[in-house]
């Protein structure tokens, strides 16, 4: 393949767009949805597909990891030509969320649609897309360079259920020591923060999920006959929930805020110079009305920065038709709270354990029931060398500066951390607005072929700077 | 029929008890749910059942108004040999609750069993038991005077749609106003205090039911995506709820309390002088664990004679298994207030708006939906020589002196005495534990016996103390 000599790997992903597009909608049209046992079986195809794709591009050691409880994973190894180049490993998954309400979709989720730069279907943006954007990029590093083999070696470890909260992540990990060792994790399954304003996503927040009962007798009763003599729980839940934020909008759990760590100077000011319209925020926020939050931070700074309490279903008593007069004899909420460094599961979840103690009035009982194992935050070292390897890369491939961002979901970052104890970067070209986990999810093919020449320059990159 | 002189009206009501438990127990087994369509026809033919006992009982005048849009309701009329006596109304209804959970039943809830002195069916209590008492109070009266006509003329005004909250009752008293005229209204729909207690019920509660709905965004979003940046409407409700009532458990709308009139001393102490076991309270309380409610008032008061506000439901977001890290598109609280004397709906209605309207955050859109029109609250006037001659006769029934007590329920008291323009007493026999409106409804039998020889005397007594 011939390349541009002023620009080798951008033109080797343009001569290799076409075969990378029919790919990746091939793979597309698998309905891998790891949530559902009915399509654990397609999970499966989904992990041969990517392993043949491998195959065929060469790859020499290619593993799918299907002998359980995890659902099937795909490990691949391309050895560098120099055995002490360094050894990355990219992350992500290739499960995708479940489709509901289909009806809602404008073409079909497992038929892949072309709608000019926008291809349409589940798993497009999240993570197929970003999966088949590595594999495009190795073959445009190999090309750019002209070797046949890369300048680092690169390992590829795609998990099957990370829709699934990675339930038997860390199984893998214990089980593939060896195959998993690296110097670096490039993890892919983040977005840029705009098409106009590509970034590099430098953190996630983590999560702690937990349902809280109370539980006053064993049936409803009539609120004429009992109604002011006993305590509501449904009234309790609500004096619970007013009481986890002060009017300025910050969690009251003991010490949240004490392990937290400020964003520096540079990451506000680069987060304050971002394009931001706050009716494009609402309108990719559900809709919603206006910006609330905690007093004194942005709203970029509201959702990547900073932590979070949410309710995520309340629920107690009659909630059919009419009105029903009675005293519930139970209630209970859903409850998440997003994390950042240096914030630790553990300790948000005993301040819960302890906030719902205080709260609990006599005569009530209470239960929390902890939803998962939780995922701890993570942010990434940004002066680490391989950091500014990965800015160089973004900003040649995107042709412009890039700025830090981050995203306020959560993701195994910081499991991949501890496990591996290596550094994790994130690369990522995607949108905010791709409708991941939602009807109509789509990607914007030119992102991901921008996204496959930074990842092509930065295997390039990173032997130099990683010496 | 031979009188015991010391006793005729207990004489007479023990010689009609066997035919009255019979007739009951026919009753009982006619279905009557009025909220259910499904059964519908079955309180047409509750209501032809109780017009023909009427008949075979003797009285002159008996109509089923069954042409809608009310439920079938049944009218009757006993006149006084003497034109000038006093004519008293006695409003029940023979409609019935549903049964569910019908499992939950010993005996199936229309075939009337009895096991020792407890008849065991829906509407044994509630309300049919106390209506079957009349027709058996007035039987024993005629026949305990010895005469063919009561010495007052006696209405019955049975309605068939009170557990449906009467929605049509004023339809009716409006096309029936020269049939309803009286003197005074018996209201037979309360129990006593206790089978040890037996008491005068003199006031029930008002209630105003509303649901409260908070709405963001027009569709639930992603935690993560935008948690912490956007309102979210189940913290917003919840802290609504908060906000309903202070710490000393008073109800926080605007003038809630200034109307509300406050128990006399003789009040407070009939109340205080009544047994009251806290387990038994708690026990018939759905099994609550621990008493509750507005300081400076004991259980009774609080139930009797202080208003409320009580959340029956509440919800929003995800309320399934597990968790789902969303912010709610939406959530709602349904609340309802009981009343006391002197409250007023409208007030209540106007103060709740306005309170909603307070806790609304920036970037919800609030609804206020009344459930129904209310009720409003009613206590009679203790002073009134019908009183003194009520308590004459159900001491006597009841050999015991009889205290003043309330019910925390409402019903259509208030209503029938704006329309009627008369004074409405109480008068019941059944028990608050008799599991109204739950599964296994009871009636004690011995104790509708007493009701009817109170109901008998108190036929006997009226014309000299109303004179």
């Amino acid at each position: 393949m011939s390349g541009d000599p002023e620009n080798p790997e951008r033109a080797a992903v343009n001569a290799l767009a076409g075969d990378f597009l029919a790919g990746l909608r091939e793979w597309l049209a698998i309905p891998s949805i790891g949530t559902d046992p009915a399509h654990h079986g397609d999970v499966g195809r989904s992990a041969r597909w990517l392993a043949d794709a491998l195959r065929r591009d060469g790859w020499p050691d290619v593993q799918v990891w299907d002998t359980g409880p995890a659902l099937p994973a795909v490990y691949a190894c391309r050895p560098a030509a120099d055995p002490d180049a360094p050894t990355v490993l990219v992350y992500g998954h290739h499960d995708v969320q479940p489709v509901d309400p289909v009806e809602q979709w404008h073409h079909p989720p497992f038929e892949p649609t072309l709608v000019g730069e926008e291809l349409f279907g589940r798993g497009a943006s999240d993570d197929k897309g970003q999966i088949a954007m590595h594999l495009l990029g190795v073959k445009a590093h190999l090309a750019a360079v002209g070797a046949a083999q890369p300048a680092v070696t690169i390992k590829l470890f795609i998990e099957g259920e990370e829709e699934s909260g990675s339930p038997f992540l860390t199984r893998l990990l214990d089980d593939h020591r060896d195959e998993l060792e690296c110097d670096l994790v490039v993890f892919t399954d983040t977005p840029l923060y705009a098409r106009d304003a590509p970034t590099i996503c430098t953190g996630q927040r983590g999560v702690y999920g937990a349902e809280v009962v109370f539980t006053g007798g064993s049936s409803d009763v009539h609120s004429g006959r009992a109604g002011g003599s006993v305590p509501n729980p449904a009234t309790a839940i609500a004096r619970l929930v007013a009481a986890l934020h002060d009017d300025q909008g910050r969690v009251q759990l003991r010490d949240f805020y004490a392990d937290v760590v400020e964003p520096t100077e540079t990451e506000r000011a680069d987060y304050a110079a971002l394009p931001f319209d706050e009716n494009v925020w609402l309108a990719n926020s559900g809709g919603a009305q206006a910006l609330s939050g905690e007093e004194g931070w942005s709203t970029l700074e509201r959702v990547w920065v900073r932590p979070t309490a949410e309710v995520n279903g309340i629920h107690g008593g009659y909630t059919g038709p009419g009105l029903k007069t009675i005293v519930p004899a139970s209630a209970s909420v859903k409850l998440s709270f997003r994390l950042v460094p240096d914030q630790r599961l553990e300790q948000v979840a005993d301040a819960l354990r302890e906030f719902v103690a205080a709260h609990t009035p006599p005569g009530l009982r209470a239960e929390v029931i902890p939803r998962g194992d939780g995922v701890p935050p993570y942010a990434m070292d940004v002066s680490h060398p391989a950091v500014g390897a990965l800015r160089d890369a973004v900003e040649g491939a995107f042709d412009q500066p890039v700025r830090f961002s981050r995203t306020g979901g959560s993701g195994p970052a910081a499991l991949l951390h501890g496990w591996l104890g290596v550094p994790v970067v994130y690369l990522g070209a995607t949108l905010p607005d791709d409708r991941i986990h939602a009807p109509n999810e789509r990607v914007v093919v030119p992102l991901l072929l921008r996204g496959a020449e930074a990842a092509a320059r930065l295997w390039r990159l990173l032997p130099e700077r990683l010496s």
